[in-house]
């Protein structure tokens, strides 16, 4: 079987390949295979979200690491039921397929994805391959909201801290050392480009979060730093005050990119949370609580704009205020 | 705002524009603009698929019908979760946008998929736009099994009788007569057409099977009569004997293709349910309780193999035992 291509293989051949092996937790009734996948009822409200990873905009296969391409595919919406407090529960997956796609990458793809499925405790219990002339997954995750409530994006209030997990800026640089847009050797070129391929995993932190009360509201920077915090300013009706200088960076992207900030304000790609908390909290405590390092950067205001105090300032002339898929395309200009 | 092009427009701008409008019913906590839509705990045990319709495989924009597209792609997840039994409740939309495609364009598509929604009682409560070389629109959709079980592929047993809804082979036609490779004029023609555009809605039908004892299993018919009865006799491990003078064909099919009932039997794209049932139902009794016409075809036997009886057989060198998008590509060779 392994010699044949997917194109030899017939699409329900090749989605019987792929699912072969998933293991299915007791929630899944029908797994994939039927019409739909049933799923067990269950007391809790649902979440549901779509993300999708496409060639030529967010990966490029000559990167190589097909399996991190899969797993970074799912942790993309992961990040997702993160961002609301969460527990992520059934997924289906759309491969759509190019020709000159072999089937040893596919399998690959599909290798990571069943990893970091197994890993979060998810089941893919359906998927739907199709021709195309990218290459690109696109998955649907359902999850469940595992304490009393979720963190939204419309509940920030003047007077609330706002904090990050871990450190932003990193996943952009290597995007853009891969994409050959910037150049950096070494321990911090590996850094960079792994911290790309494996987005962190802040589900923990997104449970243990959504337990304080009063709810924070939540993000989570996939667009970047101030395009994600804008959507929490915009649904919430408020304005914030962002302490350049206390944007955590992490040595590698020091190395690289010195003073300049602005791919850890703007560069996307983090899958780090944002959150808004009554003051009060410190750094400290929280970083234990959550089990993940966080850093206090600035407060929610009632003036409905969003200010950049510090001496350090991002340029956003590079990439606005944010990374936007529709707007740019630095991969396009490889071809 | 109408003269700007989505490439002016950002994802989130052009999210909130596309899903301006929305009415989303009790079910739904929160809609579309976070991280994640929340949806109520339902008793009911839950159905989730996905299906994709892919520019240059599954459509062609230059066929016109924007808003008749975007409706199409959700009907598509309809007869999924119909062929089940069950009743959908919310979805999630992946749009990838080429180079070329012009706001107006995405506005009718989405226009098409609200009214579809909105038809069918589906909640549209999350989105994700991207970039791509193709226009496609890919939908996960939630259901809830309704009666007390759902009909799956794997529960057909020797002595059952297979049936199936509305007519085979129109929308197989109706695609192959817009892509160029049949030519029709006429009422033939505009039938055809008209039944690729528009999927029957078989929920209400499904449901009412779903309700007769012992559960039916069943199966929409997607790619083809034989590749999807093929399911199900490879689910059920059981074989299938069809009498191919018994195949339900439209007038308008009988005035394009005469005798030849390659198409009915392979042809894709009917999104008609099939259904197996213990012996002793009449045709007009089903047509009365499903309110949807029915007809027998066939039975389900103990050889583990699918024969097709009566004077007139399916050419099937045309286009194998069904139509996998993998394996065959007419919308190709316009390019």
């Amino acid at each position: 079987m392994a010699s044949r291509s997917h194109k030899q293989l017939g699409e329900f051949e090749l989605i019987s390949r792929l699912c072969a092996g998933i293991r299915l937790g007791r929630r899944t009734i029908l797994g994939p295979g039927d019409d739909c996948a049933i799923i067990s009822a269950s007391r809790r409200n649902l979440l549901l979200t779509v993300d999708s990873m496409v060639e030529g905009v967010h990966f490029d296969l000559r990167w190589g690491r097909p399996a991190l391409l899969g797993a970074r595919s799912l942790a993309v919406n992961l990040s997702d039921i993160a961002a609301m407090g969460g527990s992520p529960t059934a997924c289906v997956v759309n491969l759509a397929v190019r020709d000159g796609v072999g089937q040893r990458t596919l399998d690959r793809i599909y290798a990571g994805l069943r990893n970091s499925a197994h890993e979060a405790g998810v089941d893919i219990v359906g998927g739907n391959i199709t021709r195309a002339s990218d290459l690109s997954i696109t998955i649907a995750l359902l999850g469940e909201v595992t304490g009393g409530a979720a963190m939204r994006r419309d509940s920030a209030r003047p007077g609330d801290e706002i904090f990050v997990t871990g450190a932003l800026g990193d996943a952009a640089l290597g995007w853009r050392l891969l994409s050959g847009e910037l150049t950096a050797r070494g321990v911090a070129r590996s850094y960079l480009v792994d911290r790309f391929f494996r987005p962190p995993n802040r589900l923990r932190a997104g449970q243990r979060l959504a337990a304080i009360d009063p709810t924070p509201s939540a993000i989570d920077i996939s667009d970047g730093l101030l395009q994600d915090l804008g959507h929490i300013l915009e649904r919430s009706r408020v304005g914030a005050e962002i302490d350049a200088s206390s944007i955590p960076l992490s040595p590698a992207y020091r190395a690289v990119m010195g003073d300049d900030i602005s791919y850890a304000f703007s560069g996307g790609e983090d899958y780090e949370l944002l959150f808004c908390l009554r003051p009060g909290y410190r750094e400290s405590e929280l970083t234990r609580r959550l089990r993940a390092p966080v850093r206090r950067i600035g407060r929610i205001t009632r003036q409905k704009r969003l200010e950049v105090i510090g001496s350090l300032q991002p340029d956003l002339s590079k990439h606005g205020a944010g990374w936007d898929q529709l707007r740019s395309s630095p991969l396009k200009r490889l071809d």
